[in-house]
């Protein structure tokens, strides 16, 4: 059996080039006792991943150059020397960009895929919906009448974001890239207010959806877009900070928010979300996002590219917004 | 009775000019039922001043052009028509910057010079003392062993916060910008370690202080300093925003902190401290503040100039360092 795999051949300073990247394959070796065989079907492909190609500096250790890309992948278990994880079972996890991956099971879950889609395990009842569902909850602990913005609202984290913060009562705003996807926010998602910061003033359009100023901003973008937020922020406001996906091609030229000192005036305050600080509540909140999936209050959109060969491809995508909805790599 | 006032003439787009002032004479009007007449001694020349000038879009208005500067000021009541601020008392607050000040007591205190010095009142007991005592206590929470970095240290906040925390069983580190403030922060303020940012490495110096990283930065500063010290962050950090002193002259144009995701990856957060959201407990913390000055475990330096006339110099020592200790104007 031949295992096909993506491994980091180069630290990019930039943008990511296809170069920074090989597709090998390898002979799938004999398991040891406590292993077993993951047969790959899809890869979920994160802005994290940009992080992940630096020396590691971060939450996270770099990957090792010429080794397999780390990557949350879900597939089926093909074979088991392992109790716990039997042939037949399906599985999530940091399995790697490859079509066969070897485990003992550390950080690897069970999926239920009878009653939800392989796919969803990757993306809103995965990774990016618990760093979604802990970032809003327990960060920025939203109250119902409260306004919330959401940059990147379109994408897997920040839909999620805007639609538990209509569960939870409050008024959401979201900003996307195009008309397609704001329409998508107000009309499939809920939003109450959508922003394209592409051809809209996104300063403008917060003072006018959120008069009184803005109590949880969740950012995904940084850049300009953070520091426009700050300067629309209600008194006791919190900033979550998740991601900087406008920084992540130029991470030694940071863009630094210049009106942070509006946290002060604000009486508010900046943190941060690391998903696998929550690791061991993540069962509890996949069943409750997969409750309200199922009830049709959270929608979810995937936008799915076939083959490892187009991986870098498919990674690019996130950085121009070119993917619309969870980007996926199917294998 | 005549009253020589500071008014602000012009609001200066980068460094505080002479001709931003004027002084003016005017007769000292009656008293009307309720009011009292302070012949004030003292002005606190504070950097918030510099935001004042500001048409005002944070905490506080801007001072009207044409009217007295707006001053932390103290002295005696030498008439009076309200029975709770009595002939021959003394009391502080924004009383302006003039020589005579007319007031119905709102937002006034009474002071007790009889065992502290009335300009103590302005300093380490009155605003930038309140500042430094909620800042560091309630919103950086400091703990027994924990590291604490405060900028602009040789100050009356920087020199006060550290201070408070080796009493709460802190590590310190100051930075000061001679040798003459840092030797005044381990001589005279106890403080464990020192740095001279004009002529060392702040961040090289601050990984061999706190090789494990800083628990608590409170930060006077901004710019480069801030930066560099979220760069050294330790797990759990908070990053109290007191003020920005490298930025006040140029306003329009701040620098954000190219490394504010670092507050995401040490689980910690960044807010600030505006001290008029706790006026009603300043009874109480001056009462404790002076108990510590005069068990000796606070030492209070003032740097004092005479005359109204110099109100201006003496702002602009505040914004290129050349203050050491509370910078007093007496009148």
């Amino acid at each position: 059996m031949t295992n096909t795999l993506v491994t980091l051949e180069n630290r990019p300073s930039g943008a990511v080039k296809v170069s920074d990247f090989g597709l090998k394959t390898e002979k799938v070796r004999e398991l040891k006792n406590g292993e077993f065989l993951v047969n790959i079907e899809a890869l979920s492909m994160d802005p994290a991943i940009r992080g992940w190609m630096n020396p590691g500096t971060t939450y996270i250790k770099g990957v090792e150059l010429g080794t397999v890309m780390r990557s949350f992948s879900a597939g089926k278990v093909i074979d088991s020397k392992n109790d716990s994880f039997k042939v037949g079972v399906y599985v999530e996890g940091l399995l790697g960009a490859q079509t066969h991956a070897i485990t003992d099971g550390t950080g690897i879950r069970i999926i239920n895929v009878e009653n939800s889609k392989l796919t969803h395990h990757l993306g809103v009842l995965g990774m990016p919906g618990m760093t979604a569902y802990f970032g809003l909850l327990r960060r920025g602990e939203p109250k119902p009448g409260e306004v919330i913005y959401v940059s990147a609202a379109s994408g897997v984290v920040g839909s999620t974001v805007g639609q538990i913060a209509k569960i939870k009562g409050c008024t959401v705003i979201g900003s996307a890239g195009s008309e397609a996807k704001c329409k998508y926010l107000i009309d499939e998602c809920g939003f109450d207010h959508a922003i394209n910061y592409k051809t809209e003033d996104l300063d403008a359009k917060l003072k006018e959806y959120a008069p009184d100023g803005v109590h949880i901003f969740y950012d995904n973008v940084g850049g300009d877009t953070l520091n426009t937020a700050l300067a629309n922020l209600a008194q006791g406001a919190r900033v979550v900070i998740c991601g900087a996906i406008s920084q992540y091609n130029d991470m030694g030229n940071i863009q630094g928010p210049a009106n942070y000192m509006k946290i002060v005036t604000a009486r508010g305050y900046m943190t941060g979300i690391i998903v696998f600080d929550f690791i061991k509540e993540w069962p509890a909140a996949t069943k409750e996002i997969a409750g309200w999936i199922a009830e049709g209050k959270i929608h979810v959109k995937e936008d799915v590219v076939h083959g490892l060969e187009n991986y870098t491809e498919t990674l690019m995508m996130l950085f121009t917004g070119k993917n619309f909805g969870k980007l996926i790599l199917t294998v």
